[in-house]
């Protein structure tokens, strides 16, 4: 009986993975430009850095979390996202200190969450993101939108929407949070467990509720953007300038409540607007999270970011119907005829790689007609043939796939020859 | 408190994850050549693929595993290897039906094994790795360890040592096997209890046991090389012969037995020797494993593949005190001054990134010269200064950053001149 692949999971295999190979370069290209450099967090962490940073009423933490307990009996979770691990990090290994300040990170793979799978949503996702510690300034919250807008429009996305808001300072929180107790509290039996619970814990997650959406109380619960102080609205205000100084377009959409604990400031949301895109259009999500780093045991600084998933963005090209510029080819086959010619082909192979070029020959011992319908699979450019004759008269053919060129080549020059045709 | 890293994993940092991106693309450049394809397998497996694959009685599945349940009461477990995962994948995905044979897969990830920390081992640790599945040709054996060598050599590795061994056939395996059981039968109560397990089960790891390697009977034990059949003799020779043509020194060493139930012929180690390089000298170990296969429920397919260890590739570079080559700059630094000029960088610092540039600018709103400083620091090529004078005249300065350099450019058509500036 065959073992299959876990619920929710896939693979990602040879004709898929290129489209991958050609996002990671492009977001790496991307940070390079932006100057964020990647961190590589552990797959898993100790579970009570999620519990502290993500929040513990969140669906994350609450039903969605891979937790399990090590051989030594520690409580670890595999990463549900990439946030938390980063400024565990940044204050594990005293990143304040740094001079160069704020401290620019990227980050990229895979994050798990127990969801029911659908389409578009795995357990096992990949996520590419950015964080920013260290500044206030709300140019670099127009800076980390940035990048993420200019990933999917160097790849060719059009349909795009932008939707920021603002979670105001914790003092604008703080008057909004008693708005919202004081809106609910008179009704709260009318809502699910849940919402009870995040009553009093934390009222502006009632908001993003999904089975209570539909109650009279949501659509006429307080705003935040009327909550917000003088600080938090002029620093809103210049985040919008800057976005517009960028060039990007953007809607500010006061129900947008991102759904972890930890935002505040600036929150932001990019949409697809591809038809048939499917349910969940959400590409990428962020926000500012000063106050972060001194949850997590260290010194206060400033903190934002975003993370995109890899997968819906995929979706999204598709939607688009993008193809990328992505080209499948190998250098030269060497087909071959005879027990010995065919020997001679290991030696001949080797040195063409290590002369630079991809190039293939024959494992399965197959008649001439085969190999040269494996070259025309494996798009070569180039078949060079060897037979025991040419052995013999230490030559070799070479025949171009593109022009059908055929040339006789001294055999003990050929890389010499091929490194001259192919330059 | 803060919360800190799970022991036995780490964080790879900017800094040092620079010479992770070099390896990692140089084995992709080299996998290229040998057309070798990316795979990407999930981070968690079914249990039971290991209990199949890895085999029950190895240290792995026994004390190293992670395996845990999962909210639907799945037995998982975070994979300790990748060979189970890509086998069972192209099981599922039938690439044994694909017209391109052997299927020439890599892959390069985290992998995960509960073993005490030390220097150079960790919990979390990174394999690169080939299979090629789907050709008995000796070639093939002699093409994958090309493979890994040519990446070492590649780096600039040069103390690297090659040794290999045949495992034999299933019927030279079961010929040595009951040599292997009569030798130690007598005697088996003075091994440890691992070894009574193993004497029926798999006889032959008995010879790789830590605990009774100076036991008499080790040095005595019956060697595989005197129980090859013709076949696998034969086999071997023509794998020897393919080693020497690709110029590859290796040594032949019979005492080598890989850790996992699944190989057969040709086994590979690679080990560093150089000075200091500490306990654990494998850098590299792979074999064929013939079989897997099918007991993973597919048709028949001889397969042969190797990991190696990023870690410890690291670890080898250092030992050896190679640097790589490794630039850290940047195209771009914008040094600004007064409210307006700083707003204006915000617009100019994406026009610049857009360009191509990697361009960064102040986020802390620090003085001229501490700005300056930062432009040193990342080791900026040019750096543009902007003023209220200047904005108001249109111009801005561009000094050269190696030459010292000073010229003065119209503000509006600055990008266009930075552009011919670095073409």
């Amino acid at each position: 009986m065959s073992i299959r692949i876990p619920r929710g999971t896939q693979d990602i295999l040879p004709g898929e993975i290129e489209k991958w190979h050609f996002i990671e370069e492009k977001a790496r290209e991307i940070c390079k430009k932006f100057h964020y450099r990647e961190i590589r967090t552990p797959i898993f962490e100790h579970t009570e850095l999620f519990l502290r940073s993500v929040g513990d009423t969140t669906d994350i933490v609450q039903k969605e979390m891979y937790t399990f307990e090590d051989r030594g009996e520690r409580s670890l979770t595999l990463r549900p996202e990439g946030t938390a691990a980063v400024v565990r990090s940044y204050v594990e290994n005293k990143m304040y200190g740094d001079p160069n300040q704020p401290v620019k990170l990227y980050y990229m793979g895979p994050m798990f969450r127990y969801e029911r799978p659908q389409s578009g949503r795995y357990r096992q996702f990949v996520q590419f993101g950015v964080e920013a510690i260290g500044s206030n300034d709300p140019a670099i919250d127009a800076e980390v939108i940035a990048v993420a807008m200019s990933l999917y429009k160097e790849l060719g996305l059009k349909k795009l929407k932008l939707i920021i808001n603002s979670l105001g300072d914790r003092e604008s929180r703080a008057a909004h949070r008693e708005a919202l107790v004081n809106h609910f509290k008179p009704s709260i039996g009318d809502f699910c467990s849940d919402c009870q619970n995040r009553l009093e814990k934390n009222p502006m997650r009632i908001l993003d509720c999904k089975l209570d959406r539909e109650h009279e109380l949501m659509k006429t619960a307080p705003s935040i953007i009327d909550y917000l102080n003088e600080d938090s609205k002029k620093y809103f205000k210049k985040v919008q300038q800057y976005l517009t100084d960028l060039g990007i377009e953007f809607e500010v959409d006061s129900n947008l409540v991102r759904g972890l604990d930890y935002y505040n400031h600036t929150a932001f949301e990019i949409m697809s607007e591809a038809e048939g895109f499917g349910a969940i259009t959400t590409l990428c999500g962020g926000g500012r999270y000063n106050g972060l780093t001194e949850e997590l045991g260290g010194p206060e600084a400033p903190g934002i970011g975003f993370a995109m998933s890899i997968e819906r963005f995929i979706a999204a090209l598709d939607a688009e119907q993008i193809t990328l510029p992505i080209k499948e080819e190998i250098d030269c086959y060497l087909v071959s005829l005879g027990e010995e010619a065919k020997d001679y082909t290991v030696g001949l192979l080797q040195k063409l790689r290590l002369s630079g070029f991809s190039a293939e020959r024959d494992y399965l011992d197959r008649k001439i007609k085969a190999q040269f319908k494996a070259a025309d699979r494996l798009n070569a450019k180039y078949v060079a043939i060897l037979g025991e004759d040419e052995l013999k008269e230490n030559k070799i053919n070479l025949k171009s796939m593109e022009t059908g060129e055929q040339s006789e080549i001294a055999l003990d020059s050929f890389i010499e020859k091929f490194s001259e045709l192919n330059k």
